[in-house]
């Protein structure tokens, strides 16, 4: 048995990019992607994705929650690192498939899980063959928190340990 | 036969995050999500998808090239709007499966094929009960170009006629 849905499904192509209606287009795996970007810098800190209930959690309470797809559950950002993400804007695009958030983000502002402001901390260079391998730089790439503290902690309260994975 | 790949095929979590070898994650359709921002004002004006060729194209050429899911080819930013996305710097993520670009649009300045400088141009409420339905609300969404007369008129001078799609 399906649950029931919590938002309605989309209708034509024209209600999806001129409507009022919210009628968030899934992928297969019932996702959509969101970008994350600081209200106070504009930085992009991170890309993650929501299922349904990740969606509808983020509207009731205006603090983000994601669909973790490496551990297959609904997360709320900052649980288990304290950086949690306050939504001040939250969009959708044009065809209801990709979501927008500009968040602030309490504790370290780290958003990313390596203890960085952001997860897009490389660099690729631009305008180079990339046949024979391309080399990242690093940018802005220092760490505001030292992940094996903060999750290991976390998780040693819980009784958890954190897999590599 | 497989073609043989470009980017190498990423090695361990470690590698992945804190390495400088460029090994991008593909999804199970070969593609990477793809936000561009502009770098003007560090808006975020979309979020499509690459593949690996597209990839290769826009690290070769500093020119966006993304991987068009519903017309399923490759597609060089603006080769029928005008509005071409020129990089100004481009970053990939902790584990190597999403990739920001900032970019300096040319023509109209429109990222949207509606016609509008960025895809997110409807807000989503905060802190209101999902069940009973979500209106959206337009922001920033004046039309920078006509949609029906700039793809009209490209495609006619490519003797196509573009599907409702």
């Amino acid at each position: 048995m399906t649950k029931a849905a919590i938002f309605p499904a989309p209708e034509s192509k024209a209600e999806s990019e001129e409507g009022t209606v919210f009628a968030p287009r899934f992928d297969a795996e019932g996702l959509v992607p969101v970008v994350a970007t600081s209200a106070k810098t504009g930085e992009v800190l991170m890309l993650a994705y929501m299922n349904e209930e990740a969606l509808a959690r983020t509207i009731e309470t205006g603090e983000a929650h994601y669909w973790s797809r490496s551990r297959g559950r609904l997360w709320r950002k900052g649980d288990e690192s304290g950086n949690s993400q306050r939504v001040v804007e939250m969009r959708t695009d044009c065809d209801q498939d990709a979501i927008w958030l500009k968040v602030e983000t309490a504790g370290a502002e780290a958003a990313c899980h390596t203890g960085r402001k952001s997860c897009f901390y490389r660099a690729i260079p631009l305008r180079t063959a990339p046949g024979g391998g391309v080399s990242l730089s690093f940018v802005d790439a220092e760490r505001q928190f030292d992940p094996e503290t903060v999750y290991r902690h976390r998780d040693a309260a819980k009784g958890t340990l954190k897999s590599s994975e």
